[in-house]
C-alpha cells in the first residue's frame, strides 16, 4: 500500500532554508515572495492489510526516522 | 495569497536520498518499506490579485529557482 508522510517544521521554528530561498527569490526579482517554508514529503510502499494499518506503520516510521519530533510535525496519508 | 509548490523527481530518475532512507528503515526493522521517494513542498505567500495569477507566479518561481527541470517536475496549488 502506498503512503505519503508530510514532514514540516513546527510553527514558530525558524526555517533557514526557507529564508535562503526567500532571499534568492527576491534577488531574482520576485519581490512579492514572503513567508517561504520548506517541507518534505516521503512517498513509500508499506506492507499493510488495510489503510488504518498502513497509517500506523507510517507514523511509526516517522517517529523512528523520517521526522525530528523536537522541531517537526508529521502527518500520514494513504495514497491508495 | 498562499501557494504551495510541489517539487518531485521525474519518474525514472534515481533517488539516492530515498534509497538511503529505505536502507535506514530496513535497518530499523521496517522490512516492508519500499520505493521510498522524497519530494519537496515549498509554501509561500505571493502578491497576486487572483488564484490564476498566483499560480502563474508560482510556476515562474519554480522554473527560475525552486525546481531543477532537468530532473524534477513541479506543480503549483493555491492554498487559499
Amino acid at each position: 500500500m502506498k503512503i505519503r508522510v508530510f514532514v514540516s517544521l513546527k510553527d514558530g521554528v525558524l526555517d533557514p532554508q526557507g529564508k535562503a530561498v526567500e532571499h534568492a527569490l527576491h534577488s531574482l526579482g520576485f519581490e512579492g515572495a514572503a513567508d517561504v517554508r520548506i517541507s518534505r514529503v516521503v512517498d513509500l510502499q508499506v506492507k499493510a492489510d488495510n489503510a488504518e494499518e498502513a497509517k500506523v506503520k507510517g507514523a511509526e516510521m516517522a517517529r523512528a526516522l523520517l521526522a525530528n519530533e523536537v522541531i517537526e510535525d508529521f502527518h500520514v496519508e494513504v495514497a491508495g
